[in-house]
Parts: structure tokens; C-alpha cells; sequence
């Protein structure tokens, strides 16, 4: 019933794996059932390249496609698995359109809960910051200029469909988004494990509860001092055991579920 | 100055990349300079293997070894590579003596926070859970026997380092680790997406801070409706966007420093 895809398409797709072919198509892929369907629904699928193994089970999936308008493509689930990323190929990839936004549009609606990642180079730890920010509601999420490729497909898999939930924003150097942060009227927060505050003093004073951009910055270094001094306060996650310091993605967890908490009075929260 | 190793020793160490020599000769394998210099402060470190070119730069670690009565081999840099698990390796290698303890003997001085690891398989997850547990002040890690092997390289490396620092667990059935928690007067309480209670909801309830044990199940499936069963409540972190769940070691860095911080009141918390 599906069509088979031409070699061309193959090609085409299989060159997404690099970046400099993502950045001159305005392309990526996005790969697993969970990742495409998230990207039709979006709006962002272009082709779709279901293995012939599996598109029964995918029978769903392959519908919406369908119906969405995306072409779908049947294919030998090796040619699929060609595709993936993963040693464990979940027999379906998506050609996606890419799905950033411009800097000022994503901070243009007062937001009140925004993740900046500053220099964040590793894909898994920024997907992951991706998906967190997404659980912890916030409003956008930005990737500076000097973060790793947002549609590298590490980063995408780590996000598992959150980067087609809220408005991201890549590219732009760290310096303009905190000027573009204070002027959507948020506070700026460093994360950084030798903040002179303490998350915990933070949440007890209250100012938790107002606007605020979180800034995370590289797993190896941190946050360069000029972007702590541009801050209103520099927060540090508080280590009470032996540990030197917290991984990345877990000191943004506990950060944005802070902030998430602080803003929400217990009413407005998730009854139980 | 520093004596090369045998072949048989490095033949040894080679081995313990293999769970069950692991276990035959009660040994692992940690990697770099922090783990190693925390597995000789731990009286943990039985040989090092250092690459000629680190030695100048390591000659503090390598003292420190020395004095502590650990063999320490100097060798050829790729030898050393050939003994670990990345892809940029650090240049030094320390065969370890386990460092696991008795359930009972983890449990057995009134706990305030204990992570229990029920059926984790990722070692970058355990590994990861272990040090946020270390950070956020936990007294002990138990990880069930239904979980990844906690000397895995790939987990022991996530550590970095915190598996030297408190009481950890492994091998115990995850019954037999909530009995003895229930007996050790600990709260239990099973992380889970579809949890009846929601986490801030227990926070403002004001029984997160009992002494609490809580128990993170498996990556894909989540926590069996039996272990659901055994715990006092299911606690989720709430999902305040649309994200379909949690990266794992982000749900557990939210619950764990939700409870370390309920724990304490304000004046005992680490000043700013």
C-alpha cells in the first residue's frame, strides 16, 4: 500500500546526520514512534520511513502521517535502521523540518519560566534539559549560540518529543538572550555550583516565585564569570554529602521543579 | 622510578571489564583522576596503572597512592587506554576492592534518606542516581538485585567518584530491601509517573520529612504494580507541560532534593 522511497530520499536522509547538510536544508531527523508522532502532530514531519516489519504495528502512526499529509515511505527495516542513531532502531524515522523560533517571538508572551543553556556541549545533557524544562512547564527553552546542534540526533532522542512541545530557540549568543530575557521583565538566574546563594535560601525569600531565566552552563567548566556577573544572583544547588558536584541535567531538574513549585501557589497546583 | 606492570597484571585488570570475573575476584575498575584519587582516600584502590605521559601532571595522586600502600604501575599510555571504558580516556586506571555493604549494616544507624534502585538498567541512570543520592546528602544507595551491576564500568564512571563516599547496597531482592527499610522506621515512598500523590502535595503535607526511603523503578516499565503496593504512597513529580514523563535520573534528583529539603529545617540548612 506505502510506497517505496527512492534511493534520492534515502540519501537525502541519511545525509542528516550531519550537521552542516541539517543547516543548509533546514532538516532533521527525528526517529522511534513516540518522536514521530510527536513530530506530525506538530506539523513538522516531512517524510516518514516505516520499516516493513513493523508497519502493522504502526498502523496508527502511518495513518495520522497520512492524513497529516507527509509522505510515507515502506522500506527494508535495514534500510530504516540505517537511519537510526541507536544500536536498538525502533523501525521509524522522520524527515523533520526544523522547529526553532526567533529569540524575541519566544520571549514575546510573558513568559514566566525560561531554560537558557549557555555552552552546553553534550547532546544527551541538553535533551534532557529540553525534556525537564517541558515537565517543568516552562515557557521556552533556549540553546545559545555556543550549545551543541539542538537537532543533533542524540539531543533529539534525549528530548523524546519535547523539542515539538514548547518554543525553542538556538543560536543566539548567550550575552543577547540575557539582555532579551531582562527585557521580557524575567529575573536571571545563574546555576552554578559556587553560586553565593543557596537554592534553598532562594525558595525560603520568596523570589523564587517571581519571571525567571535560568541559565545552565558546561558540564566540564560552568559558567564563565562575565555571564555570572550578569545575573541577579548566582544560585548554587546544595550539596549536603560528599558529592563535588551534581550532573548537569540533575542540577536543572532540581532548579526548574524549584521554580515550577515557587510560582505555582499550592491552589493552582496538580490536585492530587 | 614507578615499576611497569606484568602481563599478567594488566591481563587482570583487562578482565574486569567482565561482570562475572568482577564478581569472582570481588573487583572493579575505576577510571581518572577524581575516581582513583577517591578510591585510594576510600582504602578502596588495590593497583594503579598510570600512562607515562600523566605521571608528571598525577604525581600528587600518585604519592598519595604510594603512601597508601598501593601497587602503582607506570605503563605505556595505550596500554592503560586499553583499560578503559571511554573514548577519552584520562590516562589512569585503579583496580578497586568492592565497596558494597550489608543491607542491614546500610540501614542500621536511623537513616534519614535512603534511594533504593529497583530493576535500573542503564548504568549511566544507577551511576547517575548514586551521585545526585551522594549530593543531596542521602545515607545510603541500595541498588536490588533486579538492577544494573553497580561496577559496571559505564556506572561507576557516572559516580564520579560518590560510590566511594556513602553505604552501598546490592544484590537484595527489592522486598527484602522494603522490610528492612520499614524496619529501619523509614517511610517508603515508590516514585512513579502514575503515582496517586503528587510531590509537591507531599511537600506541603509536611511528611516528606520523615525518614524516607524511596524507590525508583525501571526506565521503560516503571515500578510493578506489587512494589506499587509495598510502598506507603506513589509519589509523581508533577508534569506541569507535555512532556509524557521524566528522564529517570531527573525524576530522582527532583525527589530526593524535595525530601533532603523538607528534611531540614531552615536554620539547618547550609547557609548562603
Amino acid at each position: 500500500m506505502l510506497a517505496p522511497p527512492s534511493k534520492a530520499r534515502i540519501a537525502h536522509a541519511r545525509r542528516l546526520d550531519r550537521r552542516a547538510f541539517r543547516e543548509s536544508t533546514g532538516e532533521f531527523l527525528a526517529e522511534g514512534p513516540q518522536a514521530v508522532g510527536e513530530a506530525v502532530a506538530a506539523g513538522a514531519a516531512r517524510e516518514v520511513f516505516v520499516g516493513s516489519e513493523v508497519v502493522p504495528r504502526l498502523r496508527g502512526l502511518v495513518d495520522s502521517a497520512l492524513g497529516a499529509g507527509v509522505r510515507v515511505y515502506e522500506t527494508a527495516d535495514d534500510v530504516v535502521a540505517s537511519l537510526s542513531d541507536t544500536s536498538t532502531p525502533q523501525g521509524v524515522v522522520a524527515v523533520c523540518a526544523r522547529v526553532d523560533i526567533a529569540l524575541q517571538t519566544a520571549l514575546g508572551q510573558a513568559p514566566r519560566l525560561v531554560a537558557v543553556l549557555a555552552a552546553v556541549r553534550d547532546p544527551g545533557n541538553a535533551g534532557t534539559i529540553v525534556r525537564t524544562a517541558d515537565a517543568a512547564g516552562a515557557d521556552a527553552v533556549v540553546l545559545s549560540a555556543e550549545s551543541v546542534d539542538l537537532y543533533n540526533p542524540k539531543c533529539v532522542r534525549a528530548t523524546t518529543g519535547s523539542l515539538f512541545h514548547l518554543p525553542v530557540v538556538v543560536g543566539s549568543p548567550v550575552g543577547e538572550v540575557v539582555a532579551a530575557a531582562r527585557a521580557a521583565s524575567l529575573r536571571v538566574l545563574a546555576a552554578d555550583g559556587a553560586g553565593s546563594v543557596d537554592l534553598d535560601t532562594e525558595l525560603d525569600s520568596g523570589r523564587l516565585a517571581a519571571p525567571t531565566a535560568w541559565l545552565f552552563g558546561n558540564e566540564a567548566w560552568g559558567l564563565p564569570a562575565e555571564l555570572r556577573s550578569l545575573a541577579d544572583a548566582v544560585v548554587r544547588v546544595p550539596i549536603h554529602g560528599q558529592a563535588e558536584s551534581l550532573n548537569l541535567a540533575a542540577a536543572a531538574a532540581v532548579c526548574l521543579y524549584a521554580s515550577a513549585r515557587a510560582q505555582r501557589r499550592p491552589e493552582e497546583r496538580d490536585p492530587s
